[in-house]
Protein backbone atom coordinates (compact mmCIF):
# COMPACT_ATOMS: atom_id res chain seq x y z
CA UNK A 1 0.00 0.00 0.00
CA UNK A 2 2.95 2.17 0.53
CA UNK A 3 3.33 3.52 -3.37
CA UNK A 4 -0.42 4.09 -3.30
CA UNK A 5 -0.35 6.45 -0.06
CA UNK A 6 0.54 9.60 -1.32
CA UNK A 7 -2.24 9.54 -3.62
CA UNK A 8 -4.18 8.68 -1.59
CA UNK A 9 -2.98 11.28 1.00
CA UNK A 10 -3.84 13.87 -1.88
CA UNK A 11 -7.53 12.67 -3.19
CA UNK A 12 -8.57 13.75 0.58
CA UNK A 13 -6.67 16.50 1.03
CA UNK A 14 -8.84 17.38 -2.30
CA UNK A 15 -11.80 16.02 -1.06
CA UNK A 16 -11.34 17.97 1.88
CA UNK A 17 -10.84 21.42 0.52
CA UNK A 18 -13.82 22.89 1.67
CA UNK A 19 -12.67 22.53 5.17
CA UNK A 20 -9.07 22.58 5.28
CA UNK A 21 -7.06 26.28 6.32
CA UNK A 22 -4.06 27.04 4.93
CA UNK A 23 -0.87 28.82 7.13
CA UNK A 24 -0.10 32.65 5.30
CA UNK A 25 2.14 33.76 7.95
CA UNK A 26 2.93 33.02 11.60
CA UNK A 27 3.86 35.00 14.55
CA UNK A 28 5.14 33.96 17.80
CA UNK A 29 3.65 35.56 20.80
CA UNK A 30 4.81 34.17 24.27
CA UNK A 31 7.70 31.89 24.39
CA UNK A 32 7.73 31.33 28.50
CA UNK A 33 9.27 28.89 30.90
CA UNK A 34 6.61 26.11 29.55
CA UNK A 35 4.13 27.54 26.92
CA UNK A 36 5.17 28.53 23.73
CA UNK A 37 2.29 30.04 21.58
CA UNK A 38 1.69 31.62 18.07
CA UNK A 39 -0.59 33.08 16.08
CA UNK A 40 -1.17 32.13 12.28
CA UNK A 41 -2.99 33.93 9.85
CA UNK A 42 -4.71 31.50 7.84
CA UNK A 43 -7.19 31.10 4.70
CA UNK A 44 -9.89 29.94 5.28
CA UNK A 45 -11.81 27.53 2.68
CA UNK A 46 -13.81 30.38 1.29
CA UNK A 47 -11.18 33.07 0.46
CA UNK A 48 -11.21 35.13 4.06
CA UNK A 49 -8.81 34.91 6.49
CA UNK A 50 -8.68 34.21 10.24
CA UNK A 51 -6.35 33.67 12.67
CA UNK A 52 -5.82 30.64 14.26
CA UNK A 53 -3.99 30.83 18.42
CA UNK A 54 -1.95 27.64 19.47
CA UNK A 55 0.10 25.97 21.89
CA UNK A 56 3.59 24.06 20.29
CA UNK A 57 3.94 21.55 22.42
CA UNK A 58 6.62 18.25 21.96
CA UNK A 59 4.42 15.74 22.34
CA UNK A 60 3.84 13.51 24.95
CA UNK A 61 3.29 9.69 25.81
CA UNK A 62 0.98 7.98 28.71
CA UNK A 63 1.29 4.33 29.66
CA UNK A 64 -1.26 1.68 30.86
CA UNK A 65 1.13 -0.73 33.01
CA UNK A 66 -0.67 -4.17 34.07
CA UNK A 67 0.91 -6.11 37.34
CA UNK A 68 0.88 -9.55 37.11
CA UNK A 69 -2.26 -9.91 39.12
CA UNK A 70 -4.57 -7.50 36.32
CA UNK A 71 -3.97 -4.27 38.89
CA UNK A 72 -2.71 -1.21 37.06
CA UNK A 73 -0.08 1.22 38.01
CA UNK A 74 -1.92 4.39 38.45
CA UNK A 75 -0.56 7.97 39.89
CA UNK A 76 -2.06 11.12 42.44
CA UNK A 77 -0.88 14.37 41.36
CA UNK A 78 -1.64 17.84 41.97
CA UNK A 79 -2.71 19.93 38.60
CA UNK A 80 -2.72 23.09 39.28
CA UNK A 81 -4.44 24.48 36.28
CA UNK A 82 -7.27 22.77 37.71
CA UNK A 83 -6.90 23.09 41.55
CA UNK A 84 -7.42 19.67 42.43
CA UNK A 85 -5.29 16.46 42.78
CA UNK A 86 -6.09 13.94 39.88
CA UNK A 87 -5.92 10.62 39.29
CA UNK A 88 -3.69 9.33 35.81
CA UNK A 89 -2.17 6.67 34.17
CA UNK A 90 1.75 7.96 34.14
CA UNK A 91 2.58 10.24 31.28
CA UNK A 92 5.23 12.59 30.08
CA UNK A 93 6.49 14.79 27.63
CA UNK A 94 8.82 13.79 25.29
CA UNK A 95 12.55 14.94 25.12
CA UNK A 96 14.14 16.55 22.55
CA UNK A 97 14.75 13.26 19.87
CA UNK A 98 13.36 10.93 21.75
CA UNK A 99 11.50 8.05 20.78
CA UNK A 100 8.00 7.44 21.92
CA UNK A 101 8.83 4.26 23.61
CA UNK A 102 11.72 5.56 25.22
CA UNK A 103 10.38 8.29 26.91
CA UNK A 104 7.37 5.62 27.92
CA UNK A 105 10.26 3.81 29.38
CA UNK A 106 11.76 6.46 31.20
CA UNK A 107 8.52 8.50 32.41
CA UNK A 108 7.08 4.74 33.95
CA UNK A 109 10.59 4.31 35.81
CA UNK A 110 11.14 7.64 36.95
CA UNK A 111 7.50 8.30 38.16
CA UNK A 112 6.59 4.89 39.17
CA UNK A 113 9.90 2.88 39.62
CA UNK A 114 8.51 0.19 37.20
CA UNK A 115 10.47 -1.64 34.13
CA UNK A 116 8.51 -3.18 32.00
CA UNK A 117 9.33 -6.55 29.64
CA UNK A 118 6.46 -6.06 27.19
CA UNK A 119 5.22 -3.44 25.37
CA UNK A 120 2.44 -2.21 23.01
CA UNK A 121 1.49 0.98 21.02
CA UNK A 122 -2.14 0.68 21.02
CA UNK A 123 -2.73 4.09 19.38
CA UNK A 124 -2.64 7.96 19.43
CA UNK A 125 -4.89 10.81 21.01
CA UNK A 126 -5.18 14.83 20.59
CA UNK A 127 -6.13 16.00 23.86
CA UNK A 128 -6.79 20.14 23.19
CA UNK A 129 -7.45 20.06 19.11
CA UNK A 130 -8.67 23.49 19.28
CA UNK A 131 -5.63 25.12 20.68
CA UNK A 132 -2.50 22.70 20.61
CA UNK A 133 -0.21 20.78 18.30
CA UNK A 134 0.16 18.39 21.61
CA UNK A 135 -0.32 14.43 20.93
CA UNK A 136 -0.45 11.79 23.40
CA UNK A 137 1.31 8.13 22.13
CA UNK A 138 -0.75 5.19 24.36
CA UNK A 139 1.44 2.49 25.40
CA UNK A 140 0.83 -0.59 27.22
CA UNK A 141 3.24 -2.33 29.65
CA UNK A 142 3.00 -5.63 31.73
CA UNK A 143 6.08 -8.15 32.90
CA UNK A 144 6.73 -5.34 35.19
CA UNK A 145 9.71 -5.04 38.08
CA UNK A 146 9.85 -2.71 40.82
CA UNK A 147 12.52 -0.18 41.25
CA UNK A 148 13.28 2.79 42.96
CA UNK A 149 11.73 5.78 41.53
CA UNK A 150 13.42 8.99 40.31
CA UNK A 151 11.41 12.19 40.41
CA UNK A 152 13.10 15.03 38.98
CA UNK A 153 13.23 18.15 41.83
CA UNK A 154 9.78 19.86 42.46
CA UNK A 155 7.87 16.73 41.76
CA UNK A 156 5.40 15.72 44.10
CA UNK A 157 3.13 12.40 43.16
CA UNK A 158 1.74 8.97 45.06
CA UNK A 159 2.30 5.72 43.08
CA UNK A 160 -0.69 3.56 43.76
CA UNK A 161 -2.54 0.23 42.58
CA UNK A 162 -6.26 -0.55 41.18
CA UNK A 163 -8.20 -3.14 39.38
CA UNK A 164 -9.37 -1.98 36.22
CA UNK A 165 -13.12 -2.31 37.65
CA UNK A 166 -11.89 0.32 40.30
CA UNK A 167 -10.60 2.47 37.53
CA UNK A 168 -13.62 2.53 35.83
CA UNK A 169 -16.07 3.36 38.42
CA UNK A 170 -14.21 6.27 38.86
CA UNK A 171 -14.78 7.20 35.49
CA UNK A 172 -18.84 6.84 36.03
CA UNK A 173 -18.76 8.10 39.63
CA UNK A 174 -16.61 11.67 38.68
CA UNK A 175 -13.23 10.71 40.11
CA UNK A 176 -11.24 10.20 37.25
CA UNK A 177 -11.58 13.35 34.90
CA UNK A 178 -8.96 13.14 33.32
CA UNK A 179 -8.90 13.42 29.65
CA UNK A 180 -5.78 10.76 28.45
CA UNK A 181 -7.18 8.74 31.13
CA UNK A 182 -10.62 8.56 30.11
CA UNK A 183 -9.24 7.65 26.92
CA UNK A 184 -6.94 4.94 28.26
CA UNK A 185 -9.73 3.15 30.12
CA UNK A 186 -11.45 2.90 26.85
CA UNK A 187 -8.71 0.88 25.53
CA UNK A 188 -8.54 -0.78 28.86
CA UNK A 189 -11.56 -2.01 28.31
CA UNK A 190 -11.50 -2.80 24.62
CA UNK A 191 -8.07 -4.99 25.46
CA UNK A 192 -9.60 -6.95 28.21
CA UNK A 193 -13.00 -7.62 26.64
CA UNK A 194 -11.03 -9.21 23.50
CA UNK A 195 -12.37 -6.64 21.10
CA UNK A 196 -9.16 -4.63 20.74
CA UNK A 197 -6.05 -6.49 20.54
CA UNK A 198 -2.64 -5.45 20.73
CA UNK A 199 1.20 -6.91 19.37
CA UNK A 200 3.25 -7.06 22.04
CA UNK A 201 7.24 -6.51 21.80
CA UNK A 202 9.80 -6.96 24.09
CA UNK A 203 11.71 -4.13 25.49
CA UNK A 204 15.11 -4.94 24.45
CA UNK A 205 13.53 -5.49 20.43
CA UNK A 206 12.33 -2.65 20.14
CA UNK A 207 14.86 -0.29 22.31
CA UNK A 208 15.66 1.55 19.09
CA UNK A 209 12.39 3.13 18.07
CA UNK B 1 -24.16 14.45 53.84
CA UNK B 2 -24.69 18.63 53.04
CA UNK B 3 -23.27 18.98 57.33
CA UNK B 4 -20.09 16.59 56.71
CA UNK B 5 -18.80 17.73 53.20
CA UNK B 6 -17.03 21.00 54.43
CA UNK B 7 -15.12 18.63 56.72
CA UNK B 8 -14.69 15.71 55.13
CA UNK B 9 -13.10 18.55 52.08
CA UNK B 10 -10.80 19.52 54.76
CA UNK B 11 -9.93 16.18 55.69
CA UNK B 12 -9.17 15.51 51.73
CA UNK B 13 -6.99 18.25 51.79
CA UNK B 14 -5.03 17.43 54.71
CA UNK B 15 -4.45 14.14 53.75
CA UNK B 16 -3.19 15.94 50.28
CA UNK B 17 -0.85 18.39 51.75
CA UNK B 18 2.36 16.54 50.48
CA UNK B 19 0.95 17.06 46.97
CA UNK B 20 -1.12 20.59 46.94
CA UNK B 21 0.55 23.60 45.87
CA UNK B 22 -0.45 26.94 46.86
CA UNK B 23 -0.60 29.92 44.85
CA UNK B 24 1.85 33.19 45.98
CA UNK B 25 1.01 35.46 42.77
CA UNK B 26 0.16 35.67 39.25
CA UNK B 27 1.16 37.14 36.24
CA UNK B 28 -0.70 37.59 32.87
CA UNK B 29 1.56 36.56 29.92
CA UNK B 30 -0.97 36.97 27.18
CA UNK B 31 -3.94 38.05 26.54
CA UNK B 32 -5.04 37.13 22.43
CA UNK B 33 -7.82 36.76 21.03
CA UNK B 34 -8.54 33.56 21.92
CA UNK B 35 -5.59 32.40 24.36
CA UNK B 36 -5.70 33.75 27.53
CA UNK B 37 -1.86 32.83 29.27
CA UNK B 38 -1.10 33.29 33.07
CA UNK B 39 2.36 32.32 34.84
CA UNK B 40 1.37 31.77 38.58
CA UNK B 41 3.88 31.55 41.31
CA UNK B 42 3.58 28.59 43.56
CA UNK B 43 4.04 27.22 47.34
CA UNK B 44 5.42 22.89 46.52
CA UNK B 45 5.00 20.99 49.40
CA UNK B 46 8.62 20.84 50.35
CA UNK B 47 8.53 24.39 51.01
CA UNK B 48 10.55 25.53 47.29
CA UNK B 49 8.98 27.81 45.02
CA UNK B 50 8.21 27.26 41.14
CA UNK B 51 6.62 28.44 38.70
CA UNK B 52 3.13 27.26 36.77
CA UNK B 53 2.30 28.49 33.31
CA UNK B 54 -1.19 27.64 31.63
CA UNK B 55 -3.92 28.57 29.96
CA UNK B 56 -7.07 30.34 31.39
CA UNK B 57 -10.44 28.84 29.57
CA UNK B 58 -14.33 29.43 30.19
CA UNK B 59 -14.80 25.66 29.75
CA UNK B 60 -16.91 23.74 27.26
CA UNK B 61 -19.56 21.04 26.28
CA UNK B 62 -19.59 18.29 24.16
CA UNK B 63 -23.15 16.67 22.98
CA UNK B 64 -23.33 12.80 22.07
CA UNK B 65 -26.64 13.00 20.18
CA UNK B 66 -28.35 9.75 18.97
CA UNK B 67 -30.59 9.44 16.23
CA UNK B 68 -33.76 7.05 16.52
CA UNK B 69 -31.97 4.28 14.83
CA UNK B 70 -29.47 4.34 17.30
CA UNK B 71 -26.75 6.78 14.68
CA UNK B 72 -24.78 9.43 15.98
CA UNK B 73 -24.64 12.39 14.80
CA UNK B 74 -20.61 13.57 14.21
CA UNK B 75 -18.99 16.19 12.56
CA UNK B 76 -15.78 16.59 10.66
CA UNK B 77 -13.51 19.65 11.16
CA UNK B 78 -10.27 21.17 10.10
CA UNK B 79 -8.12 22.00 13.28
CA UNK B 80 -5.79 23.97 12.51
CA UNK B 81 -3.04 22.88 15.53
CA UNK B 82 -2.89 19.86 14.40
CA UNK B 83 -3.15 20.23 10.65
CA UNK B 84 -5.94 17.47 10.05
CA UNK B 85 -9.55 16.84 9.79
CA UNK B 86 -10.82 15.30 12.80
CA UNK B 87 -14.48 13.17 13.51
CA UNK B 88 -15.51 14.68 16.55
CA UNK B 89 -18.54 14.74 18.74
CA UNK B 90 -20.14 18.61 18.80
CA UNK B 91 -18.49 20.62 21.19
CA UNK B 92 -18.44 24.10 21.66
CA UNK B 93 -16.90 27.06 24.08
CA UNK B 94 -19.19 28.13 27.03
CA UNK B 95 -20.50 31.84 26.90
CA UNK B 96 -20.28 34.10 29.43
CA UNK B 97 -22.42 33.16 32.45
CA UNK B 98 -24.20 30.45 30.26
CA UNK B 99 -25.59 27.08 32.06
CA UNK B 100 -23.82 23.91 30.52
CA UNK B 101 -26.95 22.52 29.29
CA UNK B 102 -28.30 25.74 27.42
CA UNK B 103 -24.56 25.50 25.98
CA UNK B 104 -25.20 22.15 24.93
CA UNK B 105 -28.27 22.76 22.99
CA UNK B 106 -27.30 26.24 21.38
CA UNK B 107 -23.94 24.06 20.19
CA UNK B 108 -26.35 21.13 18.80
CA UNK B 109 -28.68 23.43 17.19
CA UNK B 110 -26.11 25.62 15.73
CA UNK B 111 -23.65 23.41 14.04
CA UNK B 112 -25.70 20.61 13.36
CA UNK B 113 -29.59 21.82 12.87
CA UNK B 114 -30.55 19.32 15.85
CA UNK B 115 -32.77 20.15 18.69
CA UNK B 116 -33.36 17.55 21.36
CA UNK B 117 -36.40 16.71 24.03
CA UNK B 118 -34.26 14.48 26.23
CA UNK B 119 -30.82 15.44 27.86
CA UNK B 120 -28.54 13.80 30.64
CA UNK B 121 -25.63 15.07 31.76
CA UNK B 122 -22.93 12.21 31.78
CA UNK B 123 -19.86 13.78 33.56
CA UNK B 124 -17.10 16.23 33.35
CA UNK B 125 -13.39 15.79 31.59
CA UNK B 126 -10.61 17.95 32.12
CA UNK B 127 -8.94 17.59 28.66
CA UNK B 128 -5.53 19.35 29.14
CA UNK B 129 -4.96 19.49 33.35
CA UNK B 130 -1.19 20.09 32.94
CA UNK B 131 -1.80 23.39 31.06
CA UNK B 132 -5.13 24.27 31.02
CA UNK B 133 -8.26 25.10 33.47
CA UNK B 134 -10.37 23.57 30.37
CA UNK B 135 -13.01 21.26 31.28
CA UNK B 136 -15.74 20.01 28.57
CA UNK B 137 -19.12 19.17 30.10
CA UNK B 138 -20.52 15.57 29.15
CA UNK B 139 -24.12 15.66 27.67
CA UNK B 140 -26.60 12.51 26.01
CA UNK B 141 -29.29 13.50 23.91
CA UNK B 142 -31.66 12.13 21.82
CA UNK B 143 -35.12 12.22 20.81
CA UNK B 144 -34.07 14.40 17.62
CA UNK B 145 -35.44 17.08 15.14
CA UNK B 146 -33.34 17.97 12.43
CA UNK B 147 -33.66 21.52 11.23
CA UNK B 148 -31.61 24.36 9.81
CA UNK B 149 -27.92 24.47 11.26
CA UNK B 150 -26.57 28.22 11.81
CA UNK B 151 -22.74 28.01 11.43
CA UNK B 152 -20.63 31.33 13.04
CA UNK B 153 -19.03 33.40 10.16
CA UNK B 154 -15.46 31.63 9.13
CA UNK B 155 -16.78 28.51 10.23
CA UNK B 156 -16.90 25.24 8.30
CA UNK B 157 -17.62 21.34 8.90
CA UNK B 158 -19.60 18.74 8.04
CA UNK B 159 -22.24 16.73 9.84
CA UNK B 160 -22.69 13.18 9.34
CA UNK B 161 -24.22 10.48 11.47
CA UNK B 162 -22.68 6.78 12.37
CA UNK B 163 -23.37 3.83 14.12
CA UNK B 164 -21.70 3.13 17.21
CA UNK B 165 -19.92 0.14 15.98
CA UNK B 166 -17.99 2.64 12.94
CA UNK B 167 -17.53 5.34 15.92
CA UNK B 168 -15.40 2.58 17.85
CA UNK B 169 -13.87 1.37 14.50
CA UNK B 170 -12.79 4.64 14.76
CA UNK B 171 -11.26 4.82 18.07
CA UNK B 172 -9.28 1.89 17.68
CA UNK B 173 -8.03 2.32 13.92
CA UNK B 174 -6.68 5.63 14.73
CA UNK B 175 -9.07 7.36 12.39
CA UNK B 176 -10.65 8.99 15.57
CA UNK B 177 -8.14 10.33 17.90
CA UNK B 178 -10.02 13.59 19.50
CA UNK B 179 -9.63 13.28 23.20
CA UNK B 180 -12.98 14.28 23.79
CA UNK B 181 -14.44 12.06 20.95
CA UNK B 182 -12.52 9.55 22.68
CA UNK B 183 -13.46 9.96 26.45
CA UNK B 184 -17.14 10.61 25.05
CA UNK B 185 -16.89 6.78 23.52
CA UNK B 186 -15.99 5.52 26.00
CA UNK B 187 -19.01 6.79 27.78
CA UNK B 188 -21.38 5.46 24.84
CA UNK B 189 -19.99 2.01 24.83
CA UNK B 190 -20.65 1.92 28.72
CA UNK B 191 -24.51 3.46 28.56
CA UNK B 192 -25.15 1.09 25.16
CA UNK B 193 -24.21 -2.28 27.31
CA UNK B 194 -26.07 -1.04 30.37
CA UNK B 195 -23.19 -1.04 32.42
CA UNK B 196 -23.64 2.66 33.30
CA UNK B 197 -26.81 4.56 33.70
CA UNK B 198 -27.91 8.14 32.39
CA UNK B 199 -30.55 10.17 34.55
CA UNK B 200 -32.70 11.20 31.48
CA UNK B 201 -34.21 15.00 31.81
CA UNK B 202 -36.61 17.06 29.15
CA UNK B 203 -35.18 19.44 27.46
CA UNK B 204 -38.32 22.29 29.14
CA UNK B 205 -38.12 20.99 32.63
CA UNK B 206 -34.50 21.95 32.72
CA UNK B 207 -34.26 24.98 30.45
CA UNK B 208 -33.30 26.78 33.64
CA UNK B 209 -30.54 24.64 34.93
Amino acid sequence: MAPGAPIAQAAEQLADSHLVEQRLSSQELLHGNFLHAFRDTVRLPDGNEASREYVRHPGAVMVIAQLGDGRLVLERQYRYPVQRVMLEFPAGKLDAGEASLACAQRELLEETGYSAALWARAGVMHPVISYSTEFIDIWFAKDLTPGERKLDAGEFLDVLTATPAELLQGCRDGSVTDGKTLAGALWLQNVLSGAWTLDWQTSAASSGT
